[in-house]
């Protein structure tokens, strides 16, 4: 299955940007093990848990966490190689993203949610590995600040449920949706387009 | 039911503060949806992970997530009213406080737990809602610092928890503790009362 | 059983560790309460939440968090005690780690989980709540930077799963693991034995 492969894909290329952080915080091989895996599958395993949807994936599959962990400690040795072909990386984050949140999707509907909660599935599998990373790296996250991300996510899985709201098959549905999500992707890291932000400079909080 | 109105006015005046936090944190739109909901609903997720409670209440009623989305980016554009009004979200805030921790409590007894742990979740209810914004934001956590906030949940729920005890109606003993958790959080907010600070200088840690 | 007495020295050590760190950032009584809590019972409940295994020990057993809390309380008397004799705490918490992680390994094995996964719940047991910790108390997480901690989780649940597999019996298993985990941690507090660090510099992120 096409979605597989590309989730296979994603996971690796997300555990290997997970490691460069926890490089960057020095961090002893288990970190760059705990930070790789984090990234990867943290936004599924956040989504499951949120769901109450057991066993998560890789409880059932540990071959995942295995491949996460291995990507991890690789990059170690491949660091100046993976920094030096960071375009490579941007592509495959953009095709896990796509991927990750049709998966988010289908494991809302496959569950018999309804149609919100299937998109804010699919947000919380694309955006939270980044999100985990971030907090256990002590550094500002990311997707609260840059270019589009959760609204890939929110963009493809809306356009998801869409098309097969019409009558699409799940095959067309997804092939199209993930190259609507990696464009849409790629063209906001190209042109920066960001969220509107809010700023608060005041100094009277009510918390 | 005197809850429910309560509760979704509670979460509506914890997501606006939520996204105040946010907006001081420069986030972008997600990021203010985000922080304002883990802020609302945040504290009742992660008692119904805790317990194993599922579905979480949002997920079947995704109403609920979506006043927290609505209202944090409604306060985008009304923050300096807002933070004008300060007096009155903390009002609204303890408010919910009360009403929280109350609600906790129920689900605890509903699921035939032990009064202490009741107890705990009223707590957890009322508290962790705070604890993930500050996370997410990155600031040191408020309520570990400041006026009486955890207590209040442990005095409402302890307070409820005796009242059924005795035979007194829910009617009766909901509305009474809501009036004693609002009266409570309100005078220690007033008369800056707090738990007995630990603080330790020393060097030589543990850890 | 052994494994419950050691447990039960475990969790209150490592509340009264949790508890000196909530004293270096000034928290209140209850923030003291939740750091030493998260510290000595968060590993067992991030490992059962992720597992799908409920109800938690604690919600089952609340007399565990009365420990936590009460030890966490006071210690806020004999700090200056507790820093003092930090060797006693160090031997403790080497023993806590131990016995944490046969204890986590064991639940794995009782739902018939692959033993890859008894492993990670070895290591989840042992390490989360020192990781927890370090997030509530905003300080760099020590387990991916310090001496041999997740590695000894790994050694001992590897042996003892090891053990059972060539039929030794459950309790020469457990004493010998824990013996071995003990000398293992202490051995590497000692020597200073460190995983190999990742180190990145260079400021071409990925991310």
């Amino acid at each position: 299955m096409l979605l597989s492969i590309i989730y296979v894909i994603g996971i690796t290329a997300e555990a290997m940007t997970g490691a460069l952080s926890a490089g960057r915080k020095n961090m002893d091989w288990f970190g760059v093990m705990l930070v790789a895996s984090a990234t990867a599958i943290g936004g599924g395993s956040v989504r499951d848990i949120i769901l109450g949807n057991y066993p998560l994936t890789w409880v059932q599959h540990p071959e995942f966490l295995l491949i996460t962990c291995v990507a991890g400690i690789f990059t170690t040795w491949v660091a100046k190689w993976v920094v030096k072909f960071k375009g490579v990386f941007i592509r495959l984050d953009a095709l896990g993203l796509a991927a990750f949140s049709i998966i988010g999707c289908q494991k809302g509907i496959s569950m018999g949610l309804h149609p919100g909660i299937c998109i804010v599935a699919a947000i919380i599998t694309g955006v939270f590995g980044g999100l985990l990373r971030d907090l256990i790296c002590r550094q500002a996250p990311l997707v609260l600040h840059q270019e589009l991300y959760a609204s890939v996510s929110l963009v493809v899985a809306g356009l998801y449920l869409g098309l097969l709201h019409f009558g699409v098959s799940d095959v067309i549905a997804t092939v199209s949706t993930l190259i609507i999500g990696y464009l849409l992707r790629m063209a906001s890291v190209r042109f920066k387009w960001r969220l509107p932000t809010f700023t608060l400079n005041m100094e009277g909080s009510v918390h």
